[in-house]
């Protein structure tokens, strides 16, 4: 039917909702997801331009862009399913490429299909384009599970996607991996540390007679 | 850590939302689906009794009740995906079969284990109460797709849905499908036809001098 | 209309939410809540049966899945009202029995009126089966009251709804009620005690240079 | 408590949906359709005035904006049951205004119970204030009703709610119903005549090489 | 087009969420928004003439209950945006009152528009009544960003929100304003305190043998 | 407080809607929003590259994946108060792009501001990359209102929304506009020409005693 087909899917993701069955204050979805990714990547892609390092921005665009639009064709289909044999997890991944490849064998006119099969295959791979895609997937993931544990959320399950992201994070070796330990990671620990808001103080405060908004002042 | 693990967990299958990605205008939730797979499977067997099969009730309760449970591991696999391929589809059912399994060894005491081992097993076997069951989840997909497809929903996955499981039901050699092709199938039918609503005409209607609610007379 | 009417109006009872009007992080619909209410009176029938007490499973079946099927009638009327006066409760149970009556006068055919009085009548006696309905039902209370008391809900309504299920299912003398007040209750208390999570720890023994993730360690 | 509990609870009447169960595409709150009911009798008290009718505005004010407050304690009790018998409904009607009596001895200090036990009460009485009250809360349910329809909602519910709606308002001797009657209703009417699109010519027309934008033409 | 115009366009405002982009556990229509404020007014009032103030409850009225009308066209413009300039904050307002007044030009019959561009017009001016309204209007963020807080949401929107509230409260010359700080907000805040639950002391009471509920008992 | 800051604020812009007050049976974040429109900007992009010219896919990236960055300082201000008066649009401009530039100022660590100034100024320049973004802008408006209108959304806005973006794009002279317009258009038409269900049709078929699902005929 044309690209039109492929627009149109784009608003199913929207509607897929990321860790399914767990209890969580925010959902995301993969369509959200997949833009922070995009932003995350960005700034990654901007340090490592900052060392010297050359980026393929279009190649980036594109892989980041993309990288969970096989989910349209498999749904969220767990971690540990995914993960449980070696050989599963390499048929589940044979059948999402065989589904993205038919899709665009049957939509995509034939000028455009060289395109659209490059644009939607595994983004992940080891140049510094596909290691960025990798570190801000899992940045993302960081970020997801820090908002719900903040919040007081119990899920077992996002102190283990928190625990496994910061994990995958730090054993690839790129300028942007240091900077997000050193400088990013840190920031976001001490926003919660500063959390706990005392009501009464507050009040007492905002009520004293020759009390003034400032808004330089630290409001918690 | 005992039965409590697993009552807890029955409040995932309230967050897993059935056919995901897809625009639909009601939401169903496993958990819901499970109650009205539940209720249906009910008068089925009252129907196959009146014909004098005999029902084994404690067996029915058990698959039914939990067919969908092992949704909680896998999350929603598409249907596409399932069937792409015989092997893959064994594969998955494998290794849903051995999350469940583990997930009894790992938490259920040893007292209990062989009654959650049965009752969690894979119930749609050709046995009367398989049979019933098979038949009963189908007829939930006839209700869900027509529900969406009676308000409007151009999704084509509704169509397809609706259809297949039609197929599904009427190749089962029971009585109550007899009586579900003959009896219920068409009233939703006949539902479907008296649905549209002339605004105008109700309202000159209702605002006539003489006009009584007559709560026998049809309302549309 | 006959039977598709009944199965149609199940759908009604998805949309109710249990609790109106309190605030609580998640909401529960009649529909999840009588599925939850078949899969726990089936472990506590279990149980009596392990302990020599026979069960009348086919009138368990009909009893739990249906046990709130008059709510699509009368709503949900508040306890507070239900209880306000003997005479006022005793009147409400007479026009909801009433109206179900007539659904099933008005609805269902000739040859499956006896199966449906039977089925939607009320359940809770003082047969065993009529017992663990009641058990099954305020567990759900409990379940419920306790993950919103865990997320930090201060609304009153939450506590004494779970001080009340518990009260009423301690009086209850079923070889189940013990099973649940000395292996499920204790099991919750302590998911609870264990519940809170140092994000600060989890991120620095995450990032230690040498720190396995280990599925066998305890998480939080 | 003191009047903070009063007005604590209003934020209960957000929570409360009305018509709960049926299938609806848009939502409405008990504290929304006050508000509505609220500016509605505004407009139709302002007629009665300009037809030399003089108005009580304080209070018109405290009926209309308190007038389902009673709706906290006694929840969404469904039509059908309020009315299932005269002495049913009487009972109800006692146990609410018990309620409500209940919470002002109670919460409410006492220099002002008597403002609250006036403001409180059931306002549908027979002066013009009480007759505004009466026909704006039926006017809600015509324009809910109304956009339902409109929508293409089948549920033969909201076709009964906007027959019974007009029913009653049109036997109610007031000026402000004269008007809606002839000026208002036609104009809802009249806007559903108008309200289907037919997006080809709208296309063709915008893609014609001489279209402009004319913020006067009608839109569709 | 007439009246029904206006009162169609109600709708639009149980759709704008009040403090957009902020996260927050619970949501408030402009509708419910300005349902409470008509709510809290007369109160507010009520206690203005215990004190021998003269209401004009006509005004109070219609300028509480449309206060937020014009939304429907500006949409929620951040407060720091209003505020950026003094010069973009006029055009705003002059911006918004010329939608209002064309709204009323081009839709209200002739005989109503004076009326109309009387109760839309901006009422927060130095009457009691436009005095009332701006404590009102204030009152209901205290309300709300103290629920938030309570549930403990860290976003320092919130905290900014209560304590700015707060000061434009204090500083109004009205018996109100002495009212509410002197007797409402001092509950408000103890309530807060109050809202810490022990899930574990309160299930060892229940399951104490002799407990009995006593509904005259402090539950927390 | 570091580039933490801005990656944190990047979930504010999955909880702002898109036409706030409109009803909408599918409601958009600027998030998903966003993400939509980098999709297809890198087909437009790929487009062009065909036709020979030459792409700068740096700019382009992070021009799309930002261009409503802004939006979380100012809101969702509606298009006709931004277009007021030309006065009016320059001030809003104004105070967007200074709150935009103090928050890098104020957060952004010193070697990172040049790149975050120039990621975040306004993209919708006359180079092919600001033209590619105000095309797929304007794309995303064409496929949002398509939908609503499709689904029977009665709301003229929707129509104007649609007829206004499409007006825009015929005037803008990009080889992608030439593409969109005859093949991409054109099939989004005819997929609405499609999609009405028979449903007597469809359930005859199913239940034919030869019917087999092929899945290479038309479904509707």
């Amino acid at each position: 039917m044309g690209i039109h087909k492929y627009f149109r899917s784009l608003n199913e993701l929207e509607r897929i909702i990321r860790c399914p069955g767990k209890f969580k204050f925010e959902e995301h979805s993969v369509a959200a997801h997949s833009w922070k990714v995009v932003q995350y990547a960005k700034t990654l892609a901007d340090i490592e331009e900052k060392h010297g390092v050359s980026i393929d921005w279009k190649k980036l665009y594109e892989i980041t862009s993309s990288h969970d639009y096989g989910e349209i064709f498999i749904g969220d289909i767990k971690t540990p399913v995914k993960h449980a044999s070696p050989q599963l997890r390499q048929l589940i991944q044979q059948v999402e490429e065989g589904m993205v490849y038919n899709f665009i064998e049957e939509n995509i006119p034939e000028e455009f299909k060289d395109i659209f099969h490059n644009q939607l295959r595994e983004g992940k791979d080891n140049t510094t384009e596909g290691l960025i895609l990798e570190v801000a997937d899992k940045m993302d993931q960081v970020y997801e599970a820090f908002a719900e544990l903040q919040k007081g959320n119990t899920e077992k399950e996002f102190v283990k996607m928190y625990r496994q992201a910061l994990i995958k994070i730090k054993h690839i070796n790129l300028h942007c991996v240091d900077y997000f330990l050193n400088h990013i990671l840190p920031d976001m620990i001490n926003d919660e540390m500063m959390s706990s808001v005392d009501i009464r103080r507050i009040t007492e405060e905002a009520l004293a007679p020759d009390f003034i908004e400032d808004s330089c002042k630290p409001l918690v």
